[in-house]
């Protein structure tokens, strides 16, 4: 696969780049950027993005660069969705089709040849970084729509991703109306759901062996209604998945939010990387 | 003076908030935005930012919260100009007008009733510090015009500003394109200029007790045309200004540059601050 390098910028000891490439799996250009240390990277930790947002969020608003330079570790941010179509319906609200991809396979007829959102991190995100950047011990994390992309992906690949960590997480969207509109206009069967709800991937028996680490601010407006934390910690619970969740008092769900605890989750993955 | 908190976020042991009020300088709204940190705070560090930037780019940028929470020291970021006119070729171009305001006060006819962004910050945005915020000592830094801004400003107003650091400023803005469209635009004389263009005050003898500290990007597109950062060196040189100028190989005019070397900035000012 060819990368383009599009942006490239010194920080720290480092530098952060933008690259752009033709993908197999949605069809379109595919965007990601990355935070690249300079010495021999040893590991790296996919960030997956939430609604509305695109690869430069992340990596423009975390101030985790710092960190990852200090400690040789390379992060890279994939876009939120295909880019450049004009689908039936894509470009018409904040929680569905561009910048809303959900990390899923799409199977309804508008959606089912680009967004492939999870082929597109499983395979080709993670090949990249396989073959382009030679690393192959892989965490991922994410927040809101991408903690629920990096829950599912972590729960149905297990094998592929060293340590999960998630802010804000939507950990049950059957059951919130940011995910049962997803699900509705991506796929045909309400039983490939299953596949992409990380409270019935625990409760079907999926299982990782790390623990999986959530921080939840409790001043969240989309607490109740859409984020659902606590089906997770009870499916947990029930099944057995050692599962860490820190509920955080007064903040909210912003990357005011997540670049507070943000250190904390790096920590996490770097415990279970440099093992 | 009525302050309106728009928006509170947490973040780190302290908050990020934004702010609007009616300003007398410039006869519109303002707004800015700040970090808290939630003990009693004894400082401030007034950030200037550069061209077509507002409120918000260095608040969600810089990732400086977790220092400024720890030295419990208060940021304060004004928007760089008045908005919500439609002056004669306000928004015609990104490097005058709107997001341009250039830190001085204007006098042409169609710009001097509200483009006085050299009152707004050394009355307003300092009597906010003073009054709203009870803090009495204040430094100042900023980036390009920002730092432009923050040089002009302490050289005039010298027992303002406790100390005074700047990130790729436009040091000579009389002799370069973006200060000479934005002097010929704001200024009906020439003499005037000289109030705003730091190598000038320096050269005519204003000076600074504290040593001024700049980072320069040496691969920044606009060091050469716009910054002419060697002739402030030469005028502080010759007229026994102190100044330390840190050249940064491999470093551009981004926020990814700031990020690297902000820490520096801060401490520089609690050294003074906190003397």
């Amino acid at each position: 696969m060819k990368l383009e390098l599009t942006k490239k910028h010194r920080s720290y000891e480092g530098s952060t780049n933008y690259y752009s490439h033709s993908s197999e799996s949605t069809g379109t250009k595919m965007n990601f950027s990355t935070f690249e240390p300079s010495a021999k990277i040893e590991s790296a930790i996919i960030w997956l993005s939430g609604l509305t947002c695109n690869e430069d969020n992340f990596i423009t608003k975390s101030g985790i660069q710092k960190l990852l330079s200090e400690t040789n570790t390379m992060v890279i941010c994939p876009d939120t969705s295909p880019r450049g179509l004009n689908l039936t319906g894509e470009h018409d609200s904040y929680d569905f089709g561009s910048g809303a991809g959900f990390y899923l396979n799409a199977t309804t007829p508008e959606y089912k040849d680009h967004y492939k959102m999870y082929d597109y991190v499983s395979k080709e995100i993670v090949g990249i970084l396989n073959n382009h950047f030679d690393i192959n011990k892989i965490s991922i994390m994410g927040h809101s729509m991408g903690g629920h992309g990096a829950l599912v992906l972590a729960l149905n690949e297990e094998s592929k991703f060293t340590s999960v960590s998630a802010f804000s997480p939507i950990v049950n969207p059957t059951k919130c109306p940011w995910g049962q509109k997803a699900f509705n206009g991506y796929l045909i069967n309400d039983e490939e759901s299953f596949k992409y709800d990380a409270t019935l991937l625990v409760k079907n028996n999926h299982k990782r062996e790390d623990t999986i680490l959530i921080d939840q601010g409790l001043s969240d407006d989309f607490l109740e209604k859409e984020l659902l934390t606590d089906n997770f910690v009870q499916i947990c619970k029930e099944k057995g998945q050692s599962v860490e969740v820190n509920y955080r008092e007064g903040y909210d769900h912003s990357y005011f939010f997540i670049s507070t605890f943000l250190e904390s989750h790096v920590q996490h993955h770097l415990n279970f990387l440099n093992k």
